[in-house]
């Protein structure tokens, strides 16, 4: 049920956060309401972070990962892998590949992943600069952590391929199997058979585990 | 978990974006970086409404509930009842009482309830000038549509008391019963005791509902 509003800039504040992903219009209205309650600069502090940081933030040029600088602090670290690449989807990925620790290499936003039925081809993502950094020879290792998703296969194919002139150049990917604490019970058939075909000697598991 | 962030543009955003009740740093994030894939006028257009929100909205100076006029359109409409008050918590309450339209008088937003435990006395909200309008000699009726909690009770007493020097002025509160929808054997055993006292005609009710 679509509410009224006894003032427009009540109105358009709900509209702005309305549009946020997952905020409907109940949720948009609570959260200013709250704003409302808060003291003028606090609410201008919440605005400039915002606006700022759509302005002025940039892009790594080597990874295109966000940064402030034009090579952002993972690229330019020398204590990390410069011949190991791991390719994701989103900025996000980055962050939550970082929180294993497990990846000491660089990295390589692709900002989409290939999906002909969303109008996505190859040049609307980072895969020709991803090309050209295999080109350089430094890199030695590919990691493609892509979703296990029909768009991600896709593109993991279309990389694989795009890396073929190289075959000096490791390509690999995440290994696909039951997730940590998911009952096999539930696990659906075709994760189970990967899980089968792709299985590893208990010994080595906890090995790297440690 | 709390991730580390490449910026201090992107942290500080995350950071204002989490501070919003109902809003943890992984929705934060979400949010910020869907924020970012937009075009740099919607992200200006999304601060500038919040923060254009909170320095330029007004409160209604007889009802006290948001108005960009001095006086809100409600309290200004000549063809609401001006002898019904309806006495509120929030500003949302006066929404969701409109979308009933069950109400066609006044309101009367408190702007919180009298609670001791959180240092809330009946001089921290509008009780005084409830007390004034009354004074006036225009309301009939002061409807108290406050919360069914024990700080919603406390208040309606207090309200209550102050209004006993003007005996002809009808305080009434909404009803108490068992919710649209509830079922018998769901429904706690004060509500249930209070909705067989304040039972009503069967022929009563469904007149009232058509």
């Amino acid at each position: 049920m679509e509410q009224e509003f006894a003032s427009t800039l009540l109105e358009r504040a709900v509209s702005e956060f309305a549009k946020l992903p997952g905020i409907g219009r109940k949720t948009a209205l609570r959260l200013v309401l709250y704003l409302l309650k808060q003291p003028v600069a606090d609410v201008r502090g919440f605005g400039e972070a915002v606006v700022k940081l759509r302005e002025e933030i940039g892009y790594c040029r080597v990874c295109h990962n966000i940064s402030e600088t034009e090579v952002c602090p993972i690229c330019s670290n020398p204590l990390r892998d410069a011949s190991t690449v791991c390719v994701v989807e989103h900025v996000k990925d980055v962050m939550s590949i970082e929180n294993t620790h497990q990846h000491h290499g660089l990295y390589h936003v692709l900002g989409g992943l290939i999906s002909p039925m969303d109008g996505i081809g190859p040049q609307d993502i980072e895969i020709d600069s991803l090309v050209e950094r295999v080109a350089t020879g430094e890199v030695k290792e590919v990691i493609l952590a892509l979703s296990a998703t029909m768009e991600g296969d896709t593109t993991n194919f279309y990389i694989y391929r795009r890396l073929a002139p190289y075959p000096d150049v490791r390509v690999t990917m995440l290994a696909r199997g039951v997730s940590v604490g998911n009952e096999i019970e539930y696990t659906d058939e075709l994760t189970l058979g990967r899980s089968i075909l792709g299985r590893t000697l208990f010994s080595d598991t906890f090995k790297e585990d440690k």
